[in-house]
């Protein structure tokens, strides 16, 4: 583009939410209200629901606590997790966006190399709105960013891109690790801003982070669902990866792309690593079966929609994880209740289906 | 590694040969004097042979012109390209050591943004000698960096890594693209330096440069050979590409890693775009078969040597790309004569086979 100017990001104030699962009040907007506050907000309180949790002034935003998800979802509730941040998921049903941007209260805004705040949001939108190449891997990262294109050796024919459904950002500061890492580093802080965004190659599993995450919820929506995690579950702190793995082989099939690194956000503290330890055990020990399950999951040719292929997905993960363990048949109850429910709050995308 | 203190990257300097293919007196090696000097220098004169290449003093080297070639292989000299940079295969073929590093002559010392000068060598060397991670991605870029490690959700089965068997080097400055890219961006350059190494996941296919490229020898040498291309070839400017993708599909199949990313060089100067594309337009029209061809090569199990996948691969190659052009049925032979070539020159690494 020699000499052409960069259009300004769009802001897309009306076409995106943001979701934030808490059981706090939420000061740690104060920090973001320069970036956020155009935006609306959906707040899932998790935990004791009688707790008042304070948002600061200003703010636009709605508020769901477990009795409103009891009452807006029936028995459907079942599907949604309690005493996890994975019941954020219920706030990517309610959303009535194009856009949905998830962001932890524990993260904060970081400094890029120059010193200057980094506008996590913008940097997502950017990543959403600009296509993902899949297909073939460019050495110079992503091939749309200003200063940057595709390498000698890239084939024409994919130059166009595929949409981008997922942005996954990273964090500064203390890295997503997991229990037994944190427990043998515990000092390790990330100091390394890397100035790139790249997609994730079609074929390739990653561990989706929902600390910072933005997806096009119009294109990807119904197969970000957070699993049963928590209270009453045998797993916990892995319910962003379970849907990272769904979304993952979902746009595989159909074709779309998922981006990983810019923006990153501070993420300023870490969670209990014994705490963690005890969530995660039955999690480290099962995705030595779940990866090799994901990796050779294909999808039939008329599973032409997200929620069509989530439903093959529920039954390939009923015929073959429930050996690993009765866990995963529940889990796969869950996974129809959602799209029932994802359904029946958003009847307007079935129609797509 | 909370604590304990980084081990000095070894040197291998008996271990590693630097090749240069050139048609010029290498000059540009003043400036890389503080890190090569240690190390044997392959020179591969492409062009006249009577011409007499100045090297400066105090560098231990060997050097070979056509005459040299024709003498050394006889017949077989017919897979070594002619005025192309594709003859640096060449010295691949006769280095003894169990690393190559190669560079072209435009190529000068970076600097990282601090402003210090970049031993693009001693990077190839880190990133060699420590595995890769083709299996499932890493969102924290290569975990076993200082700083890094491998995020939560990775599973613990795969964190020992894979051999790494190519390192693939960027460039600041002129980038590598295309002629119709540099015909169309004449003034881009690339100013940011992404401070991130990555493993290529298995079962993608990237676009292999040339310019600043370090392999283990042992491991993969068979497989990079550069093609035919340059005089009398309808083809040119896709040497290292082709390399490339063979490499890659071989590397896939033995289960070995190929990093990219970290070091940068100083790329000094873009080649002429219109002679460029005199040489690529072939190559961009068909490389929209061979990326499909490449993406769907299987190689069967009894293919455990390099040698005996890449014969594999030149069966492929004539079976299935004749059709595309008849360059590709003496494409296949001289892949064959190259590995005959390789292994008369290499009796050694043979007997592993």
């Amino acid at each position: 583009m020699a000499g052409a100017s960069i259009a300004p990001t769009p802001l897309l104030k009306d076409e995106l939410d943001i979701v934030i699962p808490t059981i706090r009040n939420l000061d740690f907007l104060e920090m973001w209200r320069p970036f956020f506050q155009p935006y609306h907000l959906i707040i899932v309180q998790d935990g004791d629901p009688s707790k008042v949790i304070k948002v600061p002034d200003g703010f636009d935003y709605e508020l769901y606590n477990r009795n409103d998800i009891n009452k807006i979802l029936g028995p459907k509730a079942s599907c949604i997790s309690f005493k996890d941040s994975a019941c954020r998921c219920f706030g990517f049903m309610v959303s009535k966006k194009k856009y949905v941007f998830t962001i932890d209260d524990d993260c904060f805004v970081a400094k890029d190399p120059s010193g200057k705040d980094i506008n996590a949001l913008e940097q997502h939108i950017k990543n959403l709105l600009c296509p993902s190449t899949p297909f073939f891997f460019n050495t110079l990262y992503d091939p749309y960013r200003e200063g940057a294109d595709f390498v000698r050796g890239y084939p024409f024919s994919l130059r166009e891109g595929a949409p981008t459904a997922v942005s996954h950002g990273l964090w500064m500061n203390i890295p997503d690790y997991d229990a037994p890492t944190q427990l043998v580093k515990p000092r390790e802080r990330n100091k390394r801003y890397v100035d790139a965004v790249m997609t994730i190659p079609k074929g390739t599993l990653f561990p989706m982070c929902g600390m910072n995450l933005a997806f096009d919820r119009e294109l990807i929506g119904p197969a970000m669902y957070f699993g049963l995690m928590g209270d009453g579950q045998p797993i916990g702190r892995y319910d962003d990866m379970w849907a990272g793995w769904c979304t993952k082989v979902i746009c595989d099939h159909l074709g779309w792309g998922i981006k990983t690194g810019l923006p990153y956000i501070w993420h300023s503290k870490a969670s209990n690593p014994f705490v963690n330890l005890k969530k995660e055990y039955n999690g480290i020990y099962w995705q030595e079966e779940l990866i090799p399950f994901f990796q050779s999951a294909t999808l039939p040719k008329d599973c032409t929609t997200v929620q069509k292929c989530y439903i093959e997905l529920s039954k390939q993960v009923r015929a073959k994880l429930a050996k690993v363990d009765p866990y995963f048949t529940k889990l796969a109850d869950a996974m129809l209740t959602w799209i029932e429910a994802w359904d029946e709050l958003n009847p307007s995308t079935t129609t797509t289906a």
